[in-house]
């Protein structure tokens, strides 16, 4: 196969830039997928600046693909040239442990195989991401992508989207259900739009008033500034879940005030420390704080037809990769609303 | 109804000394209990100490009551005269809310009747616990102790009993799970005895050696000595519970690092500060924190039925009331096994 065009960081130091990696002819479970966006995740910030460590270069990042079924090997039945189909996260896992046997292929015993920055579980090769023209998947970790989402704001929903449809559904957030959202990013606005899907009534959380006009329009219900105490002191007791999806260091004891009794409030994001918890805070009411990772195959391919059949897609910014290394500066600072996408088509002109 | 010898803090400094308080003859839907036994627990330091703040003196401690009925109201049909019955750590509540509605009456939206350092709904008067020869109680708030149980042995199950068993349940423990128990006091020794009797594997963990011997007799399945770090790696990811009953400092995150994916780690213990928490020992297997406060009526009737059926009973040493000073000051040292628990009948002569 010609080389594949892409985009890569060198080094923790160096921008990224042109770069031409090999992809492999698909075998018989595999499809090569020409790629047409791919959603810009943090993530692939700390990654390729090595902010994690363990960093493996030349990288080339991307990890919520969307694009089209190029070639499909001979086992393939479900995938046809021409299908839209989309790669997450992960490209694949150990396929025999007890989390993979049940779907959950993110929590695999043995580490799930990244989309980039880790390496092909038989070779050992490194795994490239979705800033490139083209990919080759084993089929049983490819996502069918429902036509009626438009493609391009289809791609964030691979991360972004899995990443917060899976512990509404895992804490069982039902109709009716009081949730607040913490944060409105990349994941904050998926989960406020996915959770008045399923019919929670929603209210966004943002330590100012700046972010209220833009937290209805995507469909909350109900926005609170939380700088001002007396709104945390009004809201107490009065959600059963709180959604929270900040990374950066906060006050988890402010917010876990806010549930009911049994109430959850689920981690998405990391902050940098840990955070203290008031094990009071946790006993009065009969609290939980939880955590989730991403989701399984089998659950993202659920979450794209709740998508389609409820009409959402991501709020995206659709950029050129000559843009990549700006987007990530905006992105550092907050201003992007909310999930910048790459228009692959970009890179066959820049590479 | 004459005056009732009890065992009172006159203020936060001073020892418990020989009180007299005034019941009041049973209403209609009450029970007179003549008292015979009193757990002693390590909340009754915290208030009568007033370490915790707001404690209304002078106080009668006490709230593991186990007596028989002296007397029952009009209206009392489930209780008769000489029937074992006992008190736990409430004596009202809202009884409208969605959670009295429940039987969850800990969790009452406008908080619970303390059986001691509270106030009375009704009259305002304070309520005066165990550590006294008899007390008057609305039916709905007694529990039934089957014969079967020593009654001395019965009386650390109207609390430590409870706050163990509720959550074992309300978190869903069931046969074959692996359970790690950290603390071996009042609390863990209860925690072992119970979720043994569900069929659980129980590990006790504690920072060293010394109490080994203990945990097995109790009927734990395995010990482990956390100062070594080399056990906390072995048994990194090995369970699907950890209940923590430790109160003082301690790293949550060790033992959150010791559930396997979807674990859950329950605190009963309240540290004096807030710990902690990594959210990524949360979000990386799917992890969950919680809390639960001691259990409702309903549920309290459920556990000493529970223990009945399963010979479980609380390991006390039992002491006279004179001792009561003396015992406080063993029990802040964690100097007894696992629970002491007062022979009322020495109030009659000490008062």
């Amino acid at each position: 196969m010609p080389k594949t065009a892409a985009y890569a960081a060198q080094n923790a130091h160096s921008p990224l830039a042109p770069f031409s990696i090999d992809r492999r002819d698909p075998g018989p479970d595999e499809v090569l997928i020409d790629i047409l966006y791919c959603g810009v995740c943090h993530s692939d910030i700390h990654q390729a600046r090595d902010e994690w460590g363990g960093s493996i270069f030349p990288m080339v990042p991307g990890h919520e693909i969307v694009g089209r079924v190029a070639r499909a090997g001979a086992n393939v039945k479900t995938f046809n040239v021409g299908d839209a189909v989309g790669v997450g996260c992960f490209v694949d896992s150990c396929r025999e442990c007890a989390q993979c046997k049940a779907g959950e292929e993110q929590y695999c015993d043995q580490g799930m195989t990244g989309t980039y920055n880790s390496t092909e579980r038989g070779s050992g090769a490194p795994t490239y991401g979705g800033y490139s023209t083209r990919i080759t998947v084993d089929q049983a970790y490819v996502l069918r992508i429902p036509e009626s989402i438009p493609l391009d704001r289809a791609a964030p929903l691979l991360c972004a989207g899995i990443t917060t449809y899976s512990p509404l559904r895992h804490y069982g957030v039902k109709a009716g259900d009081e949730l607040a959202v913490v944060g409105l990013g990349g994941l904050g606005h998926m989960a406020v739009k996915l959770a008045v899907a399923m019919g929670a009534r929603v209210t966004v959380l943002s330590t100012s008033e700046s972010k209220r006009e833009a937290a209805l329009e995507l469909g909350a219900h109900a926005f609170a500034a939380t700088r001002d105490k007396d709104t945390l002191k009004r809201l107490g007791r009065s959600f059963d879940f709180v959604i929270d999806t900040v990374s950066g260091e906060h006050d988890y004891n402010a917010y876990l005030s806010l549930l009911k009794v049994d109430g959850t409030m689920v981690l998405l994001g990391v902050p940098e420390k840990p955070a203290p918890v008031a094990a009071g805070a946790l006993i009065m009411q009969r609290r939980k704080l939880g955590g989730s990772l991403i989701g399984g195959i089998r659950e993202t391919q659920e979450m794209l037809d709740f998508c389609a059949e409820h009409g959402v897609a991501s709020d995206i910014e659709l950029i050129g990769i000559e843009s990549i290394n700006e987007a990530y500066e905006r992105m550092i600072k907050g201003d992007v609303r909310y999930r910048f996408v790459i228009d692959i088509a970009s890179l066959e002109n820049a590479a």
